[in-house]
């Protein structure tokens, strides 16, 4: 038997390798790649994508799965071979189901809508992407179709980033927090105006990137595993457990544009970093879904990053570096104004209450899109009629309306969304149980020191990679379900206390 | 055919991408990547370099180059697909000899030594690299086996880098040319010794990549499909015809470090930038020996970027750069100092006159090896008497002796070294030819211009990628075989008006 795993682990091995190559692809494309580098790097990245499907998919992997059946039935579930076993099999049957042509064909489209979409979006053209949208479309509704027994078209598109979660579930979690939030938004957007003015004062690159860097290495994320390079949209990515690197952005006229983000990609990085290196080259070796990615990206970002422990430590530090800037400036302004709440038309820019809102309006859309209740051409006219009756903001026109994502553009329509605000909730769920084993953290993160928050999540979360699901994880971690009650109660103590 | 000619490409492409995907991952390596990245790096590289060999020699490979035969006879020898089928098939025969295992243990050895010597060399301990020298030669007469019915044993290795070339050829070549060089140095030694501290002021990084970068950009280094970043050892790399990288380093206490290595580079990069976009993704896309693009560096660096034409256009610019350190030093200090002969231990840091002496020595040096007629553990002692002989300069340890150079360590033993002086020999032969064609280009270059020099390289040259032999290529571009006489004369004209 353990020949035969051996034989799993390195053709898994591979794969994860061809995988990672093709991050690193990515990578240097959105970092450094000169623009005569484009067409190449295409291609490259679809033989990458082939070869790895080729090899996921090789009948020797389902003779050595089928194989290891009586192995993995003699362990506990919570092996790690067992684990890997069943983990394998999962991704082996995905990827089976889909034809390789399929995939390649679909593929091209992907990359041939994002680049009309590069065009389409500052010429605030929807009708470029139009037809390239319906494709996608149809795309996205075939792909669900190799999956045949769900309850909703989106259920095997979700699965494929949050597995186990389904439309209808999430319409009801979602629902359920909807009510909560739209009574929290307008009591905090009927009081006076936040001032956030000090953030838009000039703060060079130079001095932020200094100082972002000073704040990520005290979180715990490790520069000896991993660096930050300047994007345009701003990532994290991962080549193997020793290398997991992210990207980010300055707006010298604007504080908190790289600051968080670097906040942002540095937790998700640190959830890869804290893997077990056990489980470097196979599938293991990654996230468990896209969801618990998010929790620990805006756990560290919003829970940790925009509370008043944390800069009751750090800011005094930012105003020896921002002097000028921030001489006269309190701590209570400054906390106020990295919690300014205002409805606004762009997620990527939206505050932490009003974030979810966003998520929910293009949740709602790709559903309706995938049961064939809208059509793509009425997108724009829904899109601007869901920002008014939810945010009281109408797009002024589809560039800061429909085209502001790239996701549909470059993706397929449905099943990536939902993560950020599972994300958000789980954030609050998994602090609230680290905050009860460990009840000193926000002292310690008054001090700058993060150890017991970060070890509790390496113990709970990081270390177990993929081996666990969502809920198993949650499960295990927290004693409940995902629940939007820890969430909710987070925020609405932080708000009241800020404005109410 | 046309669709045997396609499958072909198909298949080479595959390959061709494989092995630029490797490039990337080096050229990360060697930039970017954190240290925690090493030994998933080396697994990844190695898994491309397999991929990459069994897709060249797939038994697809060999039936397709076997079904046209037919067609590539009813071409011209010169047309493009004769010339694509007939080099594919040169490839495909010499990956076909060496069975894959032995390749990826000796991979795996090459990588080992590599390591192990970048810690020999600070040590300055031999006896540490001995052994895995040791191995290294005997899979280097291994390697050459497989290709029986050599004249010499170095002649298979040669053949890898310079297709044609053998090692009596070479021997009689380097003889010749040794003949004239060692009188020129004597006599240029004799004379009193140049100054070039002015060249070993304090020069600021930011300002010499600047400069740097406005040269390589009059050369004609097209920075849209390319770019320079920072590493330990420069060398240029291609990801693709559109993606072709360079890389340097600076040394603020010396101006001629980063500018002549940026320049040397650049003359490599402009090569690969000028071959034939249609050749893309076939082996037609590389330049076509090593001695070739070794003259294209050398001729952007010494003939081009030492020569005074140069500088009457660029020193004053170089002034205005720098304007503390060089107001008072003349274009004759400058270009007398850029030009110091002076034998001296270091392969890398030599002038342009000593520096084939350096190679001379290390190719003798491993043919005895090959040979048999020198041990391993000889070669230090044997380095120090050629070094004392040749160049009247003793090294006080292996550090600067026979430990200095990463190739030995890091490859075979035996077909590297003789790139770097046929390159030399190559570079003045093909700048006479195109001055005779272009008589006007001195006058060009102290306009700052390059056209028709680069022009002539590119028509003659660049374009043809691997589509011809160094012999073929020598020949269609300028009449002759390889030869040493207008090198020599090169030679003796500038360092005669320089310095006798």
């Amino acid at each position: 038997m353990e020949e035969k795993l051996n034989e799993l682990k390195a053709l898994l091995s591979e794969v994860y390798d061809l995988e990672h190559v093709a991050a690193l692809l990515h990578w240097d494309q959105s970092t450094y790649m000169p623009k005569g580098g484009v067409s190449a790097r295409g291609r490259q990245l679809a033989m990458l994508e082939k070869l790895a499907h080729e090899k996921m998919v090789d009948p020797k992997m389902g003779r050595l799965l089928d194989a290891l059946v009586p192995y993995e039935e003699s362990l506990p579930d919570t092996s790690d071979d067992a684990s890997l076993i069943r983990v394998a099999r999962r991704k082996f049957e995905k990827a089976s189901r889909v034809p390789a042509s399929f995939m390649a064909e679909f593929s091209t489209h992907k990359a041939k809508t994002y680049h009309v979409w590069t065009e389409a979006r500052p010429a605030n053209d929807f009708s470029m992407v139009q037809p390239y949208l319906e494709k996608t479309l149809e795309y996205s509704r075939k792909l669900a179709d190799y999956f045949p027994g769900y309850e909703h078209i989106a259920d095997p598109l979700i699965d494929y980033s949050d597995e186990g979660m389904k439309a209808s579930t999430l319409r009801k979690l979602f629902a359920d927090l909807r009510k909560e939030l739209v009574p929290l938004v307008q009591a905090v957007t009927e009081q006076p105006p936040v001032d956030d003015s000090v953030l838009k004062q000039h703060y060079p690159e130079k001095d932020q990137w200094s100082f972002g860097v000073q704040v990520m290495e005290a979180l715990g994320y490790d520069f000896n595993r991993g660096r930050q390079d300047k994007t345009h949209h701003p990532f994290m990515t991962k080549f193997s457990l020793g290398d997991v690197r992210i990207t980010t952005r300055f707006k010298e006229n604007d504080l908190s544009e790289a600051l968080f983000s670097s906040i942002h990609e540095a937790g998700h990085a640190m959830y890869e970093q804290g893997i077990r290196m056990e489980y470097e080259g196979t599938p293991l070796a990654g996230g468990t879904s896209s969801g618990v990615h998010e929790s620990q990206s805006r756990l560290w970002e919003n829970i940790v990053g925009r509370s008043r422990p944390f800069w009751e430590h750090f800011y005094p530090k930012l105003q020896r570096r921002f002097p000028e800037q921030l001489k006269d400036v309190s701590l209570d302004t400054f906390h106020r104004a990295i919690n300014k709440v205002q409805p606004s038309l762009i997620r990527t820019d939206a505050d932490e209450l009003t974030y979810n809102l966003h998520v929910m309006i293009r949740f709602d859309l790709e559903l309706a899109l995938l049961e064939g209740k809208l059509a793509v051409k009425d997108l724009p006219e829904a899109w601007r009629e869901r920002y008014t009756s939810d945010l009281g903001v109408t797009p002024p026109d589809d560039r800061d309306g429909v085209l502001q994502d790239v996701h549909w553009h470059a993706d397929t329509i449905g099943g990536v969304f939902q993560g950020y605000t599972i994300g958000n909730i789980l954030s609050a769920q998994y602090y609230d149980a680290a905050l009860n084993t460990h009840p000193e953290i926000p002292d310690q993160i008054r001090q700058g020191e993060f150890t017991a928050l970060r070890g509790w999540l390496t113990e709970n979360i990081y270390r177990h990679g993929s081996k666990f699901t969502t809920e198993e994880l949650t499960k295990r971690a927290t004693g409940s379900s995902l629940s939007i009650d820890p969430y909710v109660r987070y925020l609405k103590r932080k708000f009241g206390e800020l404005y109410l």
